[in-house]
């Protein structure tokens, strides 16, 4: 099971080219700006000394790696010299300024010892970097970053399973495990692959790191057991998907079947008990972290953008080791939710925390906030002192061809509806829709080889057609294909009303509204105060309306309160209809500062 | 208008008598053994000294003096000797070890520098021991005390405000403004009166304590403002009620309007805006405080004991301002649900907070607690180290008379219906009735002098009648008395079920179900889990049952979800009629750990 490569597929019409073009005009743009000027580009040359200002911070290089990465996936489908100059001056310094060895860490080479301080992100930021190395390697052919990252890696593998003289076995915060394996597909070394499973091995599952973090870090770093033990997803969000991204890499190229049923079963956990109907994580500021089955609480959530695309990353790779459309399902939800509502419609602004209920009056009251209950910001920044949300859903948009297809000796899996053309070295694959906006999609293939293509069928979909014959295995309709030919399938995609379980406390008695794989919201601006109070009626008649953010805003039927000035009163059923005007979540927080709701009483 | 002291209020049958007896034969003793054991008591004897364990506590002295005070209000109807015998060996043992000044602090006399630290509980202590020192002399004749205190407040007087040597101008934590009015009335000294009126004046408007506590400690300490100038009730709860009570009666003794007007404010700003349902306040932990107007969360709750009782003390002194029974209303809020239930029902255990919904699973679990969101405990304590709340509970129950009546030139005003004989110099009160399990109170008069008796109609009740004329105003029913009469008043008391405003977005579509006074909950140990997910009929029938806990439990027609394991699916309107369960909120948590909630939905 292979993915087609995003550099073969261009996406050239609807949604997520709007988003594209806003990432290579806007974006790509404005987040170097930001990282200019907060320096660190700067410290790529490596000239920090005692006394100086701005020390480079241990996660400014997986910043500007991640930014880079994102400009790699964007020159698939744009020329933007601008941007690729700024790459090689970049790569430049880090070749004049890595050591002997191979090392690059631009805090660490102006500071203290290197590989000490298992959890200042050391190997964090080199896996991030040979992501950034394998994506420009790809777009523009330049060998340099790569190689540079190759000498990099053989340094690591040499301190860290050859001698293992660093002071830790594996990182506080996991991402060169799946890194290690982007540089082994792109160069074939398979050392790089067992680098991987050696860090997969190790996570959890050994003395040397749980020393060196006792108490409550062994379930921030991962550490409390070994990913084959695990039936749950605990801890630090990102720290927790990006390992069991590593993990299912390792479990399908290894086919490794207990390490495949330990990321099932954390799978499993995270999307049936852990996860916002956005495809959110972290239910919890503190460890930005995961808590306990079934607790999403909505105005508190961390739901931080990388998290949620780190559960696409993650969610994708199980797709290769079982072929089963709850994988696509997932990182569906992440891409039109979670981790979109992390960027503004103008390509600048991004939230790092993306609750599913602002409440601004009580969210920026000066006692809840300051050492008391902590709520996120209700404005997009243009960058964070730690901003890794920024470059990460910069590349996530840049690189979403990602998701679309996996192949295998003889089936095509679509996973994603998205209009583009998409050229491998014979099969030609046209995809014409307006997903999500609606529900139709044309799929032709030319010089096809493969007997079958595999649609999923999005879980939120009962009511689908297809022009062929198919049978339906695990959430996916089978089409025997010929050479060429046109597949039209159809999506019945109607304004849905979601419960949540009712162990969810924070949503009892309340409803999402969806349209396709879309959540939608209620904002202040467009519906008043007190949003908790209003009532959606799941019985009456919706309106799919043009709205400003791409997809349809809804109308919907509801009910107000009866005016009431007392604290308390006698309770009465009576109401006062009204409209409500939902906009797709994504887009919240791009009207000037006002309240927004996912979860609505329902009537 | 003056009160009827307590001394001369005997409660003989129903509601209070089962609590002032488990007060007399239970908790006095417990809560002695608990202070005992944890060397509060040790603390009089002034011997502890560097490198001792057990360094007596800045507020230890209040946890005695509180438990005296208690002691002093239960001998007005218990003969407990061994109780009595406590109280003097221990006012021996402050005697024997306070200063030649009249000081004693059983800290500062073994440690650092007296009346230099501002928010170290010095004047309040001193407070609670006037406070113990009146309640135990009007019980027992025993000046031994009362000399003490009032030697104790001269020096107060002498360092405070002829010489202001002291390092502040008022206390961090008021309490002894109130108490210095109770040391006037029962001594006469206008200067303890005066000495108030300074704390009064002063607090927040003088620039010596503001330098001293800058930052959001203004706020807390209540040194934002003067009194006089304040709309709101702000900072810690406890703090902010126990000035505002010392306030309430310097407005009345000096009649000065403006000062009542300040009070008026915040009393309409807390009981309109920042008050549970249950009388309680503190919207959270973090500086035990009020935060915004509607911010009442349920399950995060501060809502401490010491909190609801000093509402009532200060609704209570507002009567005299101001014979508008709505005062009485929030006495009679806090005395049957936000008070008692910081007691257990065996008499031994604490709550300190008191939220509106306990979530077992979710309060304890560690990821939460622990650096993240806080939660109250589930299951009440006997002694806490911060233990200010076990002696006020106790106290408020043993005093309870004294929310009872109040009488100016020709009008007997009855507050609160409580079965009593009450004996004046020549008046004597009967009340019979077994309120508030059941509306009707039988009121009978001997020996009558006055005109009119003012007969309180509860907030609650909408319904009433009184076997005699009446004329209503400001909520009191004015009826005009023989020299002996008889007066039958019966309040119908149906289940209500009660809104709360819609700006308290933590409510929106739920209720809360009250009979009388009384607030009820649901518990799991009745209902099950997932209590949130539980609707209530509020056009439903319902029927009051007898219960375990003194008024009758209440069932409720209902429904439940239709079961669903997956962590979101499409809504239905379909649900299963259930039978719910409600007891007096004032009884959670006496039977085991287990869920809880007073706001429940609404079908």
């Amino acid at each position: 099971m292979r993915n087609i490569d995003c550099k073969n597929i261009k996406i050239n019409d609807g949604f997520w080219k709007i988003k594209q073009d806003m990432v290579n005009n806007i974006t790509l743009k404005s987040v170097y700006e930001r990282f200019k000027e907060t320096h660190r580009f700067d410290a790529l040359d490596c000239t920090w000394k005692e006394g100086d200002p701005d020390l480079p911070h241990v996660f400014w290089d997986s910043d500007i790696a991640k930014w880079i990465e994102s400009v790699g996936y964007n020159a698939f489908a744009y020329d933007n010299d601008e941007l690729i100059k700024i790459v090689d001056e970049s790569v430049e310094k880090i070749i004049k300024n890595r050591d002997e060895n191979g090392y690059f860490n631009s805090h660490f080479l102006v500071t203290g010892e290197r590989f000490t301080v298992r959890n200042e992100h050391e190997l964090y930021c080199a896996g991030h970097l040979m992501e950034a190395a394998v994506a420009y390697y790809k777009a523009t052919g330049k060998r340099a970053l790569l190689d540079v990252m190759c000498k990099y890696a053989d340094y690591i593998e040499k301190i860290f399973i050859k001698e293992q003289s660093a002071e830790f076995m594996t990182p506080g915060h996991p991402e060169i495990e799946l890194a290690l394996v982007k540089l082994y597909e792109v160069t074939g070394e398979k050392r790089y692959l067992e680098m991987s499973k050696f860090f997969i091995d190790n996570h959890g599952a050994n003395d040397k790191d749980k020393e060196l973090y006792p108490g409550c870090h062994l379930l921030y770093n991962q550490d409390e057991k070994p990913i084959r033990e695990r039936d749950t997803v605990d801890g630090h969000c990102v720290r927790a998907l990006y390992l069991l991204a590593g993990a299912a890499d390792i479990a399908y190229l290894y086919n490794d079947k207990e390490l495949f049923e330990a990321t099932e079963r954390c799978f499993e956990n995270v999307v049936n008990k852990r996860m916002y109907i956005t495809g959110a994580t972290g239910s919890t500021c503190h460890g930005e972290s995961f808590t306990i089955d079934y607790d999403l609480p909505n105005r508190d959530a961390y739901a931080e953008t990388c998290a949620a695309i780190s559960l696409a990353f993650f969610a994708n790779r199980m797709i290769r080791l079982n072929a089963d459309s709850k994988y696509a399902d997932a990182v569906e939800k992440v891409m039109y939710n979670g981790a979109l509502s992390g960027i503004s419609v103008d390509g600048k602004g991004f939230f790092y925390e993306n609750p599913l209920e602002i409440d601004v009056d009580f969210n920026n009251v000066h006692p809840c906030t300051d050492g008391g209950r902590r709520y996120p910001i209700t404005q997009r920044k243009e960058v964070f002192d730690c901003s890794c949300c920024p470059p990460n859903v910069t590349r996530f948009i840049a690189g979403i061809g990602e998701y679309m297809y996996l192949y295998n000796v003889d089936t095509l899996f679509i996973n994603q509806y998205i209009a583009s053309e998409t050229q491998t070295d014979n099969l030609k694959i046209t995809q014409e829709t307006q997903y999500p906006s609606r529900g139709e999609v044309k799929i032709t293939l030319e010089n096809n080889i493969k007997k079958y293509i595999a649609l999923r069928i999005p879980g939120w979909c009962n009511d689908f057609s297809v022009n062929k014959e198919y049978t339906l295995k695990k959430g996916y309709a089978y089409v025997e294909v010929e050479k060429d030919d046109e597949i039209i399938i159809n999506f019945n995609m109607p304004v849905r009303f979601v419960s949540a379980n009712k162990k969810v406390h924070t949503n009892s008695g309340r409803v999402a509204i969806m349209r396709g794989p879309v959540v939608y919201c209620l904002e202040g601006v467009d519906n008043g105060k007190d949003l908790t109070a209003l009532r959606v009626d799941i019985k009456g008649k919706t309106q799919v309306a043009e709205g400003e953010f791409i997809v349809p805003d809804i109308i919907a039927e509801g009910f107000k309160e009866t005016e009431n000035d007392n604290l308390y009163f006698d309770a009465t059923d009576e109401y006062i209809e009204t409209s409500l005007k939902f906009i797709p979540y994504y887009a919240y927080a791009n009207r000037g500062e006002t309240d927004m709701l996912v979860w609505v009483l329902k009537k």
